[in-house]
């Protein structure tokens, strides 16, 4: 079981999409942020304003990224990175548990 | 906003009801334990170990709690607590953000 220690949370979640996408966000010592997130099944279109390192915990989707043609299979375990100031798409395919890191 | 602050924050979420209710565990320096959770509309039963106090900061929903022979409306703003070692049943109506603590 993987914890944050010493940090702040926002007691009040995001919720995107009717909360098809709800995240809530994370301050550390540090000054950084996290947000942690649960995505339902279902079809997103994010945009960036920092960079983002997505990492999914669980669950599965398919991720089309800024110029890349092709939608690539994404499960729990593993990661994506994302250009800030760029847009992303996802498709959902099981409840997915991520941890989204602003870089 | 209200925040919690020198908190741990378990990384990985807590998925119930293929996500319908999803949640955050948070321990507090004085070893005590809130989750942040949201609720998808639905009906769910819980059942307590612990007594709870729950805060709906955001949504709407029903609730049939232990002894009560009515289902009583809860919107973003209030508040309900629940016996320890109970159960309670859920009739959420719209997307529901909610904070539990455990008394």
């Amino acid at each position: 079981m993987s914890e944050f220690n010493n940090v702040t949370v926002v007691k009040e979640a995001n919720v995107y999409f009717d909360g098809g996408v709800t995240s809530r966000t994370i301050f550390f010592a540090d000054g950084s942020r996290k947000t942690l997130g649960i995505m339902m099944p279902g079809e997103y279109t994010f945009n960036t304003g920092s960079a983002e390192l997505m990492e999914i915990m669980s669950g599965e989707m398919t991720v089309l990224l800024p110029g890349s043609p092709d939608w690539v299979t994404v499960k729990g375990g593993e990661a994506f990175e994302v250009p800030e100031n760029s847009s992303f798409k996802l498709k959902v395919t099981a409840v997915s548990d991520y941890c989204c890191s602003f870089l």
